[in-house]
């Protein structure tokens, strides 16, 4: 996701010098990109962000800190978000690190997504000349789109996880035997199974559906929102109905739905928790917006 | 669905002779079909059924009970399963009511779908010329091919209601105040909304699925069967949802929900149970037969 | 319910006087009670009732309209809610009909609770005398205490309707057979049986602990919310395994199933809502009002 | 659980030399026990376990293997259950390692319960003397009377790890501000925490019933069993909702509810599967075992 989303930020928002400067390196995995939105005290009301940018001749004075981002302390370039001091809006910079002011440090204990190093940065007077300042971004609703685009991203992602859940369930239902026959034989793992195929197959067409209207420049902020929310949250249910199908083994790396587990839980909460997605879709289809 | 499931024998299995002198006259709505299969003591078990045809010259002679028959005390034609005694195979006939031996009863004391009349019928020597036979239907496997196809239409039906129901509580939720707001303001409200939502959406998701299937020629028991079971499960929560955000109205008929609630048990319940969906896609993921 | 609450305000906030002519004849059921307190605007938000009474020497003039009043249309004595125009204070009275100004007419068309009555209730300068305002209800938090009391019994009632359907679908799984064998035999209907269980078991747990609570003169609002929002939502899933488990005889209502289900539909909303049970009970946990 | 199964065994099974032998020092934790029924191949069907026991003069030759012993490579004495080969009856020895032909290998990769040591065992002719055999132990009717103990303990566990989820989730909600309120004051908050807590309280109330029937002898196996599925099935609920709350920051160890959510899985399955809990109660409730 990490390095999705600044690609698809200077993707969109980007001047012309500024993508052809990273866009294909990038693409070839030889830079790297992180985006950095999340603050310490805004996660789901980042609209509030704290960090901000002073124009300062032909310059940028950044400060502030930002937490939960991808790839944070690893990252060629960084798409920063902060508010101008001058007119009150969301901007986006890139911040190439190392840079005198710039600390970023990688978060452990986490329980989820581990193979993603997730880091907190602080910005102590960063400068990055004009030329970085993402020209596409005017205010936090161009940030929105560009997190809106990713949210299908985290359908598709949710998606992986149940199906490997349930092609790990199966597959481990033909094979295990208890009272002399193998589990898929009995109706209350046949009953669990088809549960599960029912999620699969429903969250299979949200992401189908998705594509469809990426085809034809016609997906919403509410439909990826409503399929993200639909589809983690399936996920979850197909993840615990595969690990208890699983027995004792279902909690060991080596069967691997218990790591599924645990991913999934990173899937529900980024790019907009159960909640926000709840409210964004909510005042989409009453006309009224009830996020305070 | 039950005239539907006569032009469906008949268009399937039926003679030509059988399809011309019936199918244009259903389709008009001139004649009225039935479709007579379930017996008071095998429901999802059909397959079991007892009623006999037994071979005596150029006619048979049908013997036995069905129940839940819908339109079968007012039909102008009902397609009878019944048990070849002499090669044990169930074949299909079209009787013709009012005939020697036929009695049908109107069930009462439903309490869903009361707009369908579903009697309950007695074959007491009941004769019908051979010709009356369908020659498509050679064993029981000839009549599950045509529930299969029915069990898309109550895919449909499901989400007809859901749909409905999703309908009226927004509606109501913009129009009903409390506490000096209308109730999609509240975030409570909103929630349940957009859980309802996300519900039927992925009916939706599943409708089209299944029509694109058709169109293609490509639609499976085991597809039909999953759509069948998911969209009237999920219904039936959206329904209960929306039941509950009317509050105290939504008990009243006047607004439509509670009959919704009501006749989603009937489509939970017909051309196959839960259980019994779940047992034939439980059969085709895993191999393995796990009815009995 | 209904007779319950207007015993329950005379015995709480009524006189001595009161008390002495109407509970012994309404215990006997000589004398019908109704209590009025929802009005057609004016549910969940009760306590904004519109209903007014304004003192004119010895009397009060009530003017207003009420909704849902169970035995509206044929009680002896009903207990009337209504905002003092002097003072703005919630207060009750206690009206006996007929008398001029009062019009009472039966609901129609309910799809729950059909053996119970309830009624529209118009009070057009309807005169009562002073002796016949309960002395105790000074403001809304006495109505609400009286409201507490019979959150018990919508659990107790909830519960029962769980109850009864347990028993019927454990009854008929024994009696049915399909495919040869009795229902009770297959794993899937065991699994349905013991997951209705183990809910009524939770049901009852919590209804002995109300007793409880109850005899020590130690129960809340709170936990009486918990219990009622716990037991009717509870109900409702075991009922539901129950119709599915009886299949097409479950929607008959010889089978009883399918009224329970109708029925529980009321008591899940009933004495609050489930959204109003999660803010009562939300405000007491967290110590913030979220109502408005 | 493992000590704790071992002690049970010796309290309700052993001699009293046994006993006096193990029971004060494992009381003190000076001696560390473990329990060893699970095979590789049999864990629901534990009852179908292939380690021998042969009988030789005043000895007993054990061989086979087990697995997920807690504490397997660390106690003191381990009860391994064996099939005796003279009777075919399941029996029960104290191992106390090191010993000849006893082999245990700690287990890695789990992603539950990590702070417990589990083993896999391997006995390949080890000896035990005849004083060694846990004399109350005659057939496996013995080893599922301490099982059925155990599961008691395993519904306090979930409880334990629900209550540390409700109050991690409220205080967060109390601290955690969003759109400049604390997340405690949003409906939508609210109603998580209330869900939360009902099904806390349904959870305690089991605990409490199965306390109180301790006392009075009364706890059968199909109520310990009932308590252990409800109860760890709703633990699971309320993890997931706790995690949820907490959005990005309930992924982090720091604030523990990712470790309860990854614990619980291990208690939802040991000591019997949400399966085999479910079967077992069915078998009482139907009166017709549906194991196999």
């Amino acid at each position: 996701m990490q390095a999705g989303l600044a690609m698809q930020s200077i993707a969109m928002l980007g001047s012309q010098e500024q993508k052809e400067q990273w866009l294909p390196r990038m693409a070839r995995v030889e830079a790297l990109g992180a985006f950095a939105l999340t603050e310490p005290e805004h996660g789901s009301d980042s609209v509030s962000l704290e960090t901000t940018a002073r124009r300062d001749g032909e310059e940028w004075v950044l400060d502030g800190r930002k937490k939960w981002i991808g790839n944070g302390s690893i990252a060629d370039v960084v798409v920063v978000w902060a508010r101008d001091t001058g007119d009150g809006q969301v901007k986006g910079f890139l911040v190439e690190p190392p840079t005198p002011g710039w600390t970023a440090e990688k978060m452990t204990g986490k329980g989820s997504l581990r193979a993603v190093w997730q880091a907190e940065i602080t910005l102590d007077g960063v400068r990055v000349p004009e030329a970085n300042r993402l020209p596409g971004a005017g205010s936090f609703k161009d940030t929105a789109r560009v997190l809106a685009g990713t949210r299908n991203a985290v359908a598709w992602g949710a998606l992986g996880h149940a199906t490997a859940a349930y092609d790990i369930a199966i597959t481990y239902a033909g094979e295990r035997t208890q009272f002399g026959r193998p589990l898929a034989s009995f109706q209350i793992v046949q009953e669990r199974l088809v549960r599960m195929l029912a999620e699969v197959c429903s969250m299979q067409l949200y992401c189908l559906r998705l594509a469809r209207l990426i085809e034809q420049e016609r997906l919403t902020d509410t439909i990826a929102a409503i399929a993200k929310m639909n589809n983690t949250r399936r996920a979850r249910e197909v993840l615990a109905e595969a690990r208890d199908l699983l027995g004792g083994n279902g909690i060991l790396l080596d069967f691997h739905v218990m790591r599924h587990m645990a991913d999934i839980e990173a899937l529900h909460t980024y790019e907009g928790t159960e909640t926000i997605q709840t409210l964004i879709v909510g005042r989409d289809i009453t006309g009224i917006g009830a996020f305070a």
